[in-house]
């Protein structure tokens, strides 16, 4: 634990308040070692938080939290925060099971008014509390002030664009921060992010210092209120920022976001004279303070437990390459084979793996920014023009390009794959990021191929699948982490489309799995066996097309199916129900039972332990299996 | 039919290329008059296509459509374009059963290489033309230029920002065509509209006009290709235009749009010499050229067959009110007694009935232009804000927002109202409006309250159980068009949360009906009389919660279970399914079935016959039935 004595004293902070700047700097010195501390512990994301710790002591000790509402967007950078705001004592807590989130959350305190981990949210919800104070709204604590603070990479998104479109329309008093590090997870592409780099291309941040206190101060004496309005104050000591004044938004900046002083000036000034929407923006270095996160290529975004001196992770060594690394070393391979071939991440090249793949394929490989929407219709754009895009999301953020999915991709029957990563639970970051709903939302779109890879080989398969299947849209998931560590084929075969395959055959119940629970069905047999249980196991492999044969043969030669899938109700499980209805094979009898993730958004913990509380794992699938054929668990009592 | 000697002779763009520029604007005048002419006689949009008549002959007299991807955006202005490509013959076929789409469509014509319907999708796919053509995309035709026309509401979308903002980064050689007509389906709102107006407001287009021949008529000679970049020739004949500046398009207007001349002449120039992206900004009048829809609020946007002379609409005389207007005025007498209630709408003021809205509570209402991902979170803030707001959407346009849904409101338990309207298959506007999915990607989300009405009574109940419904999200769904005509209720009651209504006890077999098939419902159950088969009936009312209750014993105390929703699989028939499934009423037999949309985009034709399409009218449902008794089909052989 570092030696933090000003820190220690400040348990909300309200405490801030009667420091003075010389305090609040050294407050800011404390928070950083402690966050370090923390993150050393626990692992998580730290360049971010490292970032803003001056920013985040400077608006408490500005604003007036909870009554004023902060939003940080993502919110990976909330760990100051949460620190300052009466949570020191469980950060070391931090994305543990039963422990704090990693992401601000709004039932976690009343200092967290917007959760967030998604990034892009924040000036949409800050608008909206903004909106709710002028109309009465009369939460508690009551409504002051909403600030939202955004990185350079979250405003690429087109939802912060619509946000700021319509704060600038509305033209009420609030306050966007825009924390521009010129880093998000990854480096920000786009011109925006060239925009704002030239806004502070020429002239040196201490420059710009100089200017503001230099011209306001040439203002006479105190200002009459209203007798001026804030915007033209603003005018004279901004330099850039035109697109954001086109937006409706008075632009400040860009100033040093570490520069104590800077900031608290600048956000006093502004708390007491504004009247219109405020961007202000600030620069700042991601890690900063920590020299082996400064010095890290994606300045310390995310971290494993860490050596506090070297800054050298520990991380468990891994059995198997990740699911990740395996599909993008298979569409490496296909695509030095097929020149049609390209890869499209929305701002996650090292989350999908197509950092690698543009490594070997740099022309092919395009990051569209955080643009989730634009990027499966520049997709759609890609195959309409005779190329075989790879589409490559996490589960959760495809559901921001959904409505793209639909109107461009599959009614137009176009040829773009989706390679889904993070399929299922997650782990440490928790709900926001379960991928629960993606076979439910693509399996019921006409004309659309579903998959879901079992092992990592099956991955590859599947990878040379997508590459085949040129005559309408195909998706296929995986999970996060480590494969099961099977052996990989030399190069992947393409899967005739809408045929499962036999894992086992046994007798009386058939479990019909889809995706990665495939491991815990077959762990779950090895322990049924003693009990002289031996189900039939298929690996269904396609959620759509179904294999109608297989699950009707099932179906038959069995008294119960169970399907199980890594999804919410109205996915697999769901298309197999109906096709058993349609074809009758209700109307005499069949035990059957669909797995899927239960109707709860499940909080972090390591995926294990998540899925043993949605009931998913080797124990609850034996215990499914002789539920459903009437058989008194003999289990609990060995 | 107009007369049109010249238009006569354009078989195709092709035929456009020998034509005069004296003649090209001939071209115009009858292409105007007889896209005039059809829409009196089909009804369908347009003051969008006469706003672009002369941009349509333009761009199809100097580009070489189809080699070169023509993209309208929305392509509510397509039917000038349909009638110079080859399609002029059918387009008196709009928007009817087998005719011609009234949007563009890939599957009708290669001059349609990318179709849209929802806005602000052209960049993108422009760009994925652009980007496949670089690296050898080879589609059939070859790839030429991609040029994106864009209206001034859909700019306003965060994906056409996205998109901007990716082009601008690439650099390549693309046109996007801002079409400015100050009113996309209403009055565009926004900072950016304002923007835009600012743009030309102290400089009439006839000057700049003059500046621009001017500035490059002092050009020396033929300039060397390549030998100076096309961005700083233009750079000194635009005015304005730094936020498209500043996103890395090159930027060239405003010019007037109608002026045959001038459009002829700026697109001549661009096509010889651009090799970046350009945004030209056209200035044009919806409904040009026709008084009565000049003349008209929404000027013209979209009709029914009409009298040519007078414009006057020859509509149907209709017997109910319709569910929209019946939603807005229940929603208004909410918000008369509650002061918490406020409305978002998306850019559809008039489709949504917030317009009527508006008129009574005009601080209340939200209008947050095209912008679907933002004005759910709007939503969510104004709900953590102390507020009620019902997000008023149609289902198919509530996809662009599906991760705020999940996200912001779901993951939040935030009360955010969901009033999605068009629910179902909506009719002339086919498959791209049809509302089939919102079911599925809603019923699945923990803590949602996901409700249809079977009646427009029901609506103003279920409108008053979301005001009372104030501790997680909940839907509301309910189709386009004419309620059933049954009598209001004075106020509505809020429903009990999960509880369905028996509509009539019956025996053998029940039907349980989601929404507003229960009319086809009670139809087919009039037939079945005549048989001898009585079936209950039940109103779900829920899809989530389901009333377990009721559905356990329709299950208990019938031989059949049908279950009928106007959605696809995944929805309500799933959750009912994944119910019996769990509770083991399948393992001795229950001849279950859900009727849902079929796995087939539906072409347009009014929503009667698309329903027969889908097997779900009266009709059908009574084969059902006598399907699943296994009854020979008696109404067969009467």
């Amino acid at each position: 634990m570092p030696n933090t004595p000003l820190l220690d004293k400040v348990r909300s902070p309200a405490d801030l308040k009667s420091l003075s700047d010389r305090e609040l700097r050294q407050v800011a010195d404390e928070l950083r070692a402690e966050t370090i501390a923390a993150v050393s512990e626990t692992g998580g994301h730290l360049g971010a938080g490292l970032g803003v710790v001056e920013l985040t002591v400077a608006l408490h000790a500005v604003f007036d939290t909870p009554r004023d509402r902060l939003i940080w967007d993502v919110s990976h950078q909330c760990y100051p925060h949460k620190i300052l705001t009466g949570r020191r004592d469980r950060i070391r807590t931090l994305r543990q099971k039963d422990g704090l989130s990693g992401f601000t959350k709004r039932s976690e305190s009343p200092y967290d008014p917007f959760g967030a981990a998604h990034s892009s949210t924040s000036i949409s919800a800050a608008l909206g509390f903004t909106m709710a104070r002028e109309l009465g709204g009369a939460p508690d604590p009551a409504l002051g002030d909403a600030i939202a603070v955004i990185g350079d990479g979250s405003i690429s998104a087109g939802m912060a664009y619509e946000a700021l479109n319509n704060a600038g329309h509305l033209g009420r008093r609030m306050f966007v921060i825009l924390n521009d590090n010129e880093m998000s997870i990854a480096p920000p592409t786009g011109a925006m992010s060239s925009y704002l780099s030239r806004l502070y291309a020429d002239k040196p941040v201490q420059d710009l210092k100089n200017a503001m206190k230099g011209a306001l101060s040439l203002l006479p004496g105190p200002i009459q209120q209203g007798a001026r309005r804030a915007k033209d104050l603003l005018k004279h000591v901004t330099v850039g920022g035109t697109l954001f004044e086109e937006l409706g938004f008075n632009y400040v900046g860009p100033i040093d976001g570490h520069d104590m002083d800077q900031l608290l000036w600048v956000l006093r000034t502004l708390h007491e004279r504004a009247d219109e929407p405020i961007l202000i923006h600030i620069l700042t270095k991601k890690g900063k303070g920590y020299a082996p996160a400064e010095d890290a290529a994606d300045r310390g975004h995310a971290r494993a437990k860490f050596d506090l001196v070297t800054g050298k992770q520990k991380k468990a060594p891994s059995n198997a390459p990740s699911y990740t690394k395996v599909f993008a070393e298979a569409l490496i391979a296909e695509a030095t084979r097929d020149d049609k071939v390209v890869a499209v991440t929305a701002a996650m090249p090292d989350g999908t793996g197509l950092d690698l793949f543009a490594k070997v394929h740099p022309t092919r490989m395009f990051d569209v920014a955080i643009a989730e929407q634009h990027g499966v219709t520049f997709c759609a754009g890609l195959a309409a023009g005779g190329m075989k895009p790879f589409c490559a999301m996490y589960s959760t953020f495809l559901q921001r390009g959904y409505d793209q999915v639909v109107h461009d991709v599959a009614i137009q029957r176009l040829p773009v794959r989706f390679a889904i990563d993070r399929a299922g639970l997650v782990g440490a970051d928790g709900a926001t990021h379960a991928g629960s709903f993606d076979i439910a939302y693509l399996a019921n779109l006409p004309g659309f191929v579903v998959m879901a890879a079992a092992d990592e080989a099956e991955l590859v398969h599947m990878v040379a699948t997508a590459v085949a299947h040129d005559d309408g849209p195909i998706a296929f998931r995986f999970p996060r982490g480590e494969g099961e560590g099977v052996d990989l084929p030399e190069r992947g075969i393409p899967l005739e489309i809408g045929k499962g395959r036999m894992i086992r055959e046994g007798s009386r119940v058939a479990i019909l799995s889809f995706g990665t629970r495939l491991g815990e069905v077959l762990r779950a047999c090895e322990s049924l066996a003693a009990k002289g249980i031996t189900p039939t196991v298929a690996d269904a492999r396609f959620a759509k097309p179904l294999d109608r044969d297989m699950i009707l043969r099932l179906a038959r030669d069995h008294e119960a199916l169970i399907t199980i899938e890594e999804g919410a109700v109205g996915g697999f499980g769901s298309h197999v129900a109906q096709l058993l209805a349609d074809e009758g094979v209700f109307d005499h009898g069949l035990r059957f039972r669909s797995m899927v993730l239960p109707d709860v958004f499940i909080d972090q913990a390591n995926p294990r332990d998540m899925y043993d509380i949605a009931a998913m794992n080797a124990p609850q699938i034996e215990t499914k299996v002789l539920d459903v054929l009437g058989i008194a668990e003999l289990g609990k009592r060995a």
